[in-house]
């Protein structure tokens, strides 16, 4: 089999879990990781594979087929998207929905520049959610959709809890709300607001000496992330931290009512949810299913940014078109 | 807005549930429909729209953008599709599972003659279920996938009891099993053959000298739809009948249940479901929406058949790729 290369940039959970995926598809081999830290200090799970300094990383040209970004939106990918987007095919999980036609048009820019094909803001949402709402509008036009995340970690809110003076540590898992979710599953297609369908549970760690009404306070006022949500803080051991909240579970549901026949009189519902023990392997697998498109649509020469709205479900998957009709269709 | 010209051949329910999807899509306009029948016989929704005679539908060629085919899977299309692939452009919804790669390969060759583009087994299963099918698989390819059909009306196997001497009238229902479903999103992987996760209950309508412990013999041991099956037959009056069990609802779940990490030491779902009161206006729904992707593949002269496989959701969207980033992605 013809494998194809990837590379890794930046190697967090994301990109160890890029590692992972790898491991298990037949037809991706890793040819190197890339860091911006000492690559001595970095410990793969294939001890084979490169590590190499991220400033060395344009001599890798010819030796990498998709390069996948595991970078933070705030700062990482901003910057190294369009950067490595010159000289690699590349796969991100830009995930800041409201930037996002920016970072397409830069992208865009320094991908059709060195001619290679770039997909961003992949993984599950967006990305496969984002997928479950285009269906949904398409098949169903005459509806409304709803996106419903959790039970799991939200990595943002952890930190913004992190960084309350006081804190040692700290996890916020976003639950949906079960009525809430029952209601729309009912064709109850009222507006819901985010702080209506989510519920946030805190779990914090306190410093020695804080005070935890100060800290309750602090978090269940704080603008944006948790003023008008109902917010549930737990006050608990490092101990307890350690054995119960170190994983990374996530999902959600996304749902479209919409209505068919002559008067719209029949509904119809579409129901997409995801239940995953690890959030950030989960988003690698997707990352890795993409990246395997990437590198087959810049062999039919296609060049510049998409994301996963441009791509043939046929173009993610090993298998021949034959293969796929004969099995699956 | 330019809108894309439809045409329908075949105006049975799959028909009816067109005409009623190109009404509710601003960007889709429905130019002819197309009958074996005496055109006169036949009664629209809106009648300002012509119903012209099969034999006649050579001299349409230049005003359908696409033809969408809806006939039965048995002997209607496996005629018409290639046949009117050589002319329109087509959507169909070939539902035989084993007989789609002949059926692919007489469009392909027909449409390929007529520079068409030509879509087969369209609708929810062949369909959307194919996809969420392939979608689980190229994401978690360490994993096993399990299709539910039902609660629904099953019409191959209603016509099956309808053949039985002795039956006025019959419908059944496909339902799947709670304990197998519930076993399957408890993530265990056992292989469960479809009669044990599917129960059929059948509503039946005697005649008048029929004998309800022959008739209910031969539905139950009926070998490929009954037999093996846990079978539920009731025999109702013919106004019971009419009152509760003219509808055509559907519905069914697809769950990929796979594993992430080094080790899989991590579990992993993806459940995609269906709850439709009207199977027949949800097929049609989903056929009107590739009709506007094959339309778009076609003016990008892409030619010859393709499945669901092959098709961007953006091709499916009327908005612009733009839109669909900012808003959807």
């Amino acid at each position: 089999m013809n494998q194809i290369r990837i590379g890794i940039y930046g190697y967090g959970n994301l990109g160890r879990g890029v590692e992972c995926a790898a491991m298990h598809s037949d037809d991706i081999s890793l040819r190197a990781v890339f860091t911006r830290r000492d690559p001595s200090s970095l410990k793969l799970m294939n001890p084979s594979v490169p590590v190499v300094s991220s400033d060395e990383v344009a001599a890798w040209k010819d030796e990498i087929d998709v390069m996948i970004i595991c970078g933070g939106s705030a700062t990482d990918l901003p910057v190294m998207t369009p950067k490595l987007s010159q000289m690699f095919c590349v796969v991100d999980s830009f995930d800041t929905h409201a930037n996002i036609p920016d970072h397409f048009a830069a992208v865009d820019q320094a991908a059709k520049q060195g001619e290679q094909l770039a997909l961003i803001s992949c993984g599950w949402d967006p990305g496969l959610f984002s997928l479950a709402r285009i269906m949904g509008e398409c098949i169903l036009p005459q509806g409304k959709t709803w996106t419903f995340w959790g039970k799991g970690v939200s990595q943002g809110h952890s930190d913004a809890i992190r960084h309350i003076p006081g804190v040692a540590e700290a996890c916020q898992y976003t639950i949906p709300c079960d009525e809430v979710l029952d209601a729309v599953r009912s064709n109850d297609c009222r507006d819901f607001t985010s702080q209506q369908m989510h519920t946030r549970e805190c779990f914090v760690v306190l410093e020695p000496d804080a005070d935890a009404d100060v800290v309750r306070n602090q978090i269940v006022t704080m603008p944006n992330y948790f003023a008008g949500y109902h917010t549930i803080v737990h006050f608990i051991s490092q101990e307890e931290f350690d054995r119960e909240h170190r994983a990374f579970p996530h999902g959600g549901t996304v749902i479209r009512n919409g209505s068919s026949g002559k008067d719209l009189e029949n509904h119809a519902a579409i129901e997409y949810s995801l239940k995953l023990d690890s959030n950030p392997e989960f988003t690698a697998s997707v990352l890795v299913a993409y990246a395997r498109a990437v590198h087959r649509m810049h062999k039919r020469n296609r060049c510049g940014c998409i994301s996963v709205f441009d791509v043939a479900p046929a173009d993610l998957s090993p298998r021949s078109p034959e293969d796929l009709r004969a099995h699956l269709l």
